[in-house]
């Protein structure tokens, strides 16, 4: 079993899931989702109201997609090929006709957009929450974990960071998100042709999506790879919607769910596919660190000085921040 | 894609998966499972406390166990055999320590126990009700489906029918079950070997496995495969804890959640089977009718009067029956 990061919700996967034995998997428990020998990929996501979402930020087909996007990014995180999505969905009776279906179609647009489909799924009625858990189903001839990141690697994001938390930040404090918050949050993109690009080009040695938050899920590379990561403070690219904000390099940090990538690779094969990715795909890459012997993720600042970072990312048994 | 049955969940199922075209699918939406075209099947179960458990009537690992086997008699009901299953697992912050290693063992300890193994999974925080959705995954090279009954074919169950409901209509009276009702309520057994066997060797036209209740299950077979289906009231094989109910026969006709078989084959390829079957399970297998030509189910008493039967299986946004 891989070994996951710090955090109370982690210690009890692992402690539920030790003793599995998968006899016909080559990637058991602890990666972002599970491998079978075949190459199938599976993975699953819990979405559930007022922990992951509430009702007011969000209407039920962005709902819908934003949950399905939750589990697409798991599978660009394994650098696999979507081929499609179940659904199991629990709506209270009253919202059985029209705000299912809407959820549901939130879910099959994101399958599409991903060029998979929905392929199955279980309705029942619930007791209160609307309840969303999405499986993702893709496969990966060479999957990509989060165990191979070696010393000397550099450490590379896609995108930017820290929009979705900038919405929630808003909502929190009774404000309309900007446009460009809200879309982060709203609207998320699993990024699978470029995880699958990357992968055949760049020599991937680790690779994950963000949804924790980039301090949290630079520890579990850190402690599935059994190396240390240091972050460069100057180098974090903050979404323009966080970068007003008072402490913006903290929420482009801790700040979950931007289902951008993170990999680490050999720096000089990043860089020169740097210009081909971008000009392809529209979308920033970033170095964002180096992987070290050592253990845990520091934080270096422009002066050089280094300090521990906390994972702080999104915990659900130990902070209340949705 | 599949017909199914009537009722308003089935409706909305149909309604919401309706333009889904799985491009690597060779089941689509609609059966007991999705199965893709290397023969991976995919089944997901949703189960979420006070709609499908009360947390007074079970423990957690029985819970947990419950779940499992709704997801394992899915596979069964395609005749595949279990790869593993990933648990989705939502609850309390308060119970996050015992009560979900308990509902996670519970699940592991069902999975092992049908030859598979836990694969992964998600734990969240739930805001009230204990929440559990699993996936099965099973390989099937022939996976059987509701669509393929012909008229001329018998159908048939295995096991005993109604005893899971005895259970709950004792609990709902304020009463402890009897321990065979309790048992078949709490430790069901997703018949995976049975299945298997029967596939070989039985030339079964259709099968699936009893969850919404025989007069429900039969009518998707009846659908799926457009026949007729007529039930011989003296031959449904009534639990023991059932038949002393008043309305024993109803009890075991529209009672959920048996998960025994229920298949459609020629009957001679299962009498002459029938033996070797019961000394290899020590479990029944019971023609309790026939499919014909025309539509929908009926049920015919001793006399030979029919009378069509409403599916009355568990709806769960139609009845509050759990």
């Amino acid at each position: 079993m891989t070994r996951l990061g710090p955090g109370a919700e982690f210690d009890l996967i692992r402690r539920f899931l030790a003793g599995a034995a998968p006899p016909d998997a080559a990637v058991g428990p602890g990666d972002d989702a599970a491998v079978l020998r075949d190459g199938v990929v599976l993975t699953v996501d819990l979405s559930i109201e007022d922990v992951h979402f509430r009702r007011a930020w969000l209407d039920a087909e962005e709902v819908g997609w934003r949950a399905a996007v939750a589990s697409l990014s798991d599978l660009a995180a394994m650098a696999a090929q979507p081929v499609g999505l179940l659904l199991s969905l629990a709506v209270p009776e009253a919202d059985a006709a029209d705000a299912a279906l809407r959820l549901a179609t939130g879910v099959r647009n994101a399958a599409e957009h991903a060029g998979c489909a929905l392929l199955g799924g279980d309705l029942t009625r619930s007791p209160g929450p609307w309840i969303l858990d999405i499986v993702g189903v893709g496969r990966a001839q060479r999957p990509v974990l989060r165990s191979g990141a070696r010393p000397g690697d550099a450490l590379f994001v896609t995108g930017q960071l820290g929009g979705a938390a900038a919405a929630v930040r808003a909502w929190r404090a009774g404000r309309e998100p900007e446009p460009d918050a809200r879309a982060a949050f709203a609207r998320p993109l699993a990024r699978i042709a470029e995880a699958c690009w990357l992968a055949e080009r760049a020599s991937l040695h680790a690779l994950l999506d963000l949804s924790d938050g980039l301090a949290g899920d630079a520890a579990h590379i850190a402690a599935a790879s059994d190396v240390g990561i240091v972050l460069d403070a100057d180098a974090i690219p903050v979404h323009p919607a966080a970068a007003s904000l008072p402490d913006a390099l903290d929420v482009a940090l801790s700040g979950g769910e931007d289902y951008e990538l993170c990999f680490a690779a050999p720096s000089e094969h990043v860089e020169r596919e740097r210009e081909a990715f971008e000009r392809n795909f529209g979308l920033r890459l970033t170095r964002v660190g180096s992987v070290v012997q050592g253990a845990g993720v520091r934080l270096r600042s422009a002066s050089g000085a280094e300090r521990p970072l906390a994972a702080g990312g999104f915990q659900h048994f130990t902070t209340e921040n949705r």
